[in-house]
């Protein structure tokens, strides 16, 4: 996913964050324990606590503690908000393994969620303190924006009235927040000043905007059969994203294939034919150049490289939204 | 609840932690602002806040924009968690008012429980820095605990093969934790040494013990129609309490009383008269006892006297077990 250099630089903090993760799960309930340790894994390729550790080194930092610390804790709060959104989507597999939800029910599925969460506090309490209160308030802001993200979501689905804003409003909040705070955070660690913060900030926030289109753009690709994903494609399930509403407006046939019950195949061809999943794929590339660009003023370094390369790898969907890959 | 002296010397910090209780809650989004503000309004009685504001003054503390941020912060974790409590046990009502769950849908409440939940590193954030990574460590375990009697209570229900000690267990850490926590930020605020803040967290959880006995007492009594709660009896859930458990080991016609679908009616006449609601009545006022002795050594203050009136409060059970009130 980066290149090799920048993921050696950072390959035994991120070890030590997913030894952490590991062991803050840890619970003398063993179903608790089991569910929060599967929760932990599904999360999958660590791309938050690689941005908290690559943005700490890319700022000159050397307290490799707080900044494992942060890194865990935004990968605690990533992990929980999957469960909880598992139960809401009534997800039966994540990863190609059985969600909480489906392994154990929607109770104890909601405790799962809730359990990885409060563990974030565990885990922040392993930074140094002089940083914490910084880093609290920054979180808070995150959390907030990530519930009331998923909120909009739930509340605007099936709403085809829904605008382009809009939906940048949503994702931002329920994905870029995130990222822009696992940026900052990183910033935090290395102590670094207000503006190559806010450069962080935006170097997150323009990445978690590219990311959430690309996986908009792989959940309506995906659906078609294609990338050994489910067929749970979240437009079936009346959440809009880019392209369908790129459709929406540019092509007086939406309606015809845009319905509850469309053949997934037919609405991603659909979709392809109208420029749709091409304008999306832009939109995806430009906000991943905003995140390269938002690094410019920073030294050259391994770490930004390896930023750099998270944000490449962001935008990468060239290849699903070409016609021979559904 | 408490006398009034007690009442009045916290009287304007509570009004603050209710403000900022509402404050706190406040989002763009109508529907979750307000669902979050009825989670936070069905509380009620703000007895952990109390603990927080009254142990800070009986150790003499003088930071009261902490013990109003770290109150504010432990409600907002008890209103949190009665929201998904009342998803998990598909409650309509709490004090009279519809459950975010019956009004808004489990997904929603879900989210709504996560918003309110979230909230309480908004609230955390507003303590006095110094002091701000002892009380993190401190929520850590608190909430940790606090899930993880959530999940007993959902494993265990339904096991007539529980013991006593393991329900103590249970209610420790699903009610007791926060409780003991409360009173031990109180001494966190107030810069208190460990000595003090071993005996408020002691303090704390006695009372929590004792409270939590008393409002297994109280659903079982309330059950066959008194207090004008709804007939949602725990026991019919499966969710065993002490006066149940003294019968099952006590009395050989437990069996032919507590199955489901007894008459709640039946029920409680059988737990009164084979002596097990004044057993665990015993219990509740025992462990308030406890509650009280673990202030003896602070000095003579109205805010100790507000500390042993919470106690004395929260074993006040005798009224309703006595047969008339059924």
């Amino acid at each position: 996913m980066t290149d090799a250099s920048a993921c050696s630089i950072i390959g035994r903090s991120l070890a030590r964050v997913q030894q952490m993760l590991q062991e803050i799960v840890a619970s003398r309930i063993d179903v608790l324990h089991a569910a929060a340790r599967r929760a932990v894994d599904a999360g999958g390729k660590l791309l938050r606590p690689r941005i908290v550790l690559l943005a700490h080194r890319a700022l000159g930092g050397s307290d490799e503690t707080s900044a494992i610390a942060f890194a865990t804790t935004v990968e605690l709060l990533h992990a929980a908000s999957l469960v909880h959104d598992d139960i809401n989507d009534e997800s039966s597999t994540r990863r190609g393994l059985p969600t909480a939800h489906a392994e154990l029910g929607a109770r104890l599925a909601l405790i799962t969620g809730d359990f990885v969460f409060v563990r974030m506090l565990h885990a922040l309490s392993a930074s140094h303190t002089d940083i914490l209160p910084g880093a609290i308030r920054l979180l808070a802001d995150a959390c907030a924006a990530l519930v009331e993200g998923e909120a909009q979501g739930v509340l605007r689905a099936g709403d085809f009235g829904m605008t382009e804003n809009e939906y940048f409003e949503i994702i931002g909040q329920k994905t870029a927040a995130l990222f822009a705070a696992s940026a900052e955070l990183g910033a935090i660690a290395a102590r670094a000043g207000a503006e190559a913060s806010e450069r962080m900030r935006r170097y997150g926030y323009e990445l978690g905007l590219a990311y959430q289109i690309r996986d908009d753009i792989l959940d309506i690709v995906a659906s078609a059969g294609s990338l050994g994903k489910p067929v749970r494609c979240d437009l079936a399930q009346g959440k809009l994203s880019l392209a369908p509403l790129f459709a929406l407006r540019s092509s007086t046939r939406s309606s015809e294939y845009l319905r509850p019950g469309a053949d997934p195949a037919h609405v991603v061809q659909f979709l392809h034919s109208c420029g749709a999943l091409d304008y999306a794929a832009t939109c995806a590339a430009d906000h991943a150049s905003n995140a390269i660009r938002a690094l410019e003023a920073l030294p050259p370094s391994t770490a930004r490289d390896g930023l750099s390369a998270l944000a490449s790898y962001a935008a990468s969907i060239e290849s699903v939204t070409s016609p021979q890959s559904y």
